[in-house]
């Protein structure tokens, strides 16, 4: 019972916290996931494109702009004079399972769209993260000068074609789940 | 019992396929590791930066060069004409353990360094993936024409300051063990 009780008082928190902006792409994967009463979500990302700068440690480090959605080609403008990097991430999900088959099973059913999934904690809580293998990490401007020599619309479609590619792979798992 | 002989089992094995390339970089780590009764080494990477072409998946992917030390200027060279990507990736150790509690002290003191570092599986066997942050992937020819137009100098010290700091997280993660 003691896993009942932790995901109605979880999902009662969350919702509240929703109108502060759940990502709209990924609330139907989790409603989906919240409805099997071995699990729940607590926390999601539907994938996202940003540009950043700094060191790479959490606290050195400013993101500049980001979008959760398809991209413009004004999305890779910037006035930064420091080295400015281009990252895209994909899905994370992290869901709170009943017990370690249910964790198992979960596993089983992600990885063949999210082979990097992997569980975060088997002790009090039990945490699998469902992780997306797409990923893009490269520097675009330093000293204020572009470091891409390609056409900006190229990589636009390219990172377009990532993002689309994660949103259908969402709606296929979701299936089934 | 059963986890000590299994131990012993995997780890005879793997001394016949040291031969064949364990990485060096990561011997002394996996020694320390394996030196403790709980934990035993399944499988190992100190990390690389390799040319890559294809769709991504494995069996449609084709390295063009691999470097798993310091890389010069010309490891950026290719006469290849399709699109090719830059990759640089982070250590990857597999790490298997007598019990959960094990895995979780593991993971405690590995996450100091290896953020993203989780379970693997904790059913037959316990397996904890250490894992570095450490990341680049990067358009670097399309069509047989350079996408960078930075300087190859500065992307080489980049990636080699990259490669260099993981070596020395290794050394420093195998004191604390």
């Amino acid at each position: 019972m003691a896993f009942d009780n932790e995901k109605k008082t979880y999902l009662a928190k969350a919702d509240k916290s929703k109108k502060g902006g759940i990502d709209e792409k990924v609330v139907y994967l989790l409603e989906t996931i919240n409805a099997l009463p071995e699990y729940y979500t607590t926390s999601s990302c539907s994938g996202r494109v940003y540009l950043w700068k700094g060191t790479g440690k959490k606290s050195e480090t400013q993101w500049l702009k980001v979008s959760h959605d398809l991209i413009d080609e004004d999305f890779f403008e910037t006035d930064e004079a420091d080295l400015v990097w281009l990252r895209l991430e994909g899905v994370i999900l992290h869901i709170a399972c009943r017990d370690l088959p249910a964790a198992h099973l979960l596993l089983d059913k992600a990885r063949k769209f999210y082979k990097k999934s992997c569980i975060l904690s088997a002790s009090n809580k039990i945490i699998v993260e469902i992780r997306g293998s797409e990923f893009m990490e490269m520097p675009l401007y330093k000293d204020g000068k572009l470091l891409f020599s390609g056409d900006f619309a190229w990589l636009k479609d390219l990172i377009n074609a990532k993002l689309e590619k994660m949103w259908k792979d969402m709606g296929t798992f979701r299936k089934i789940l």
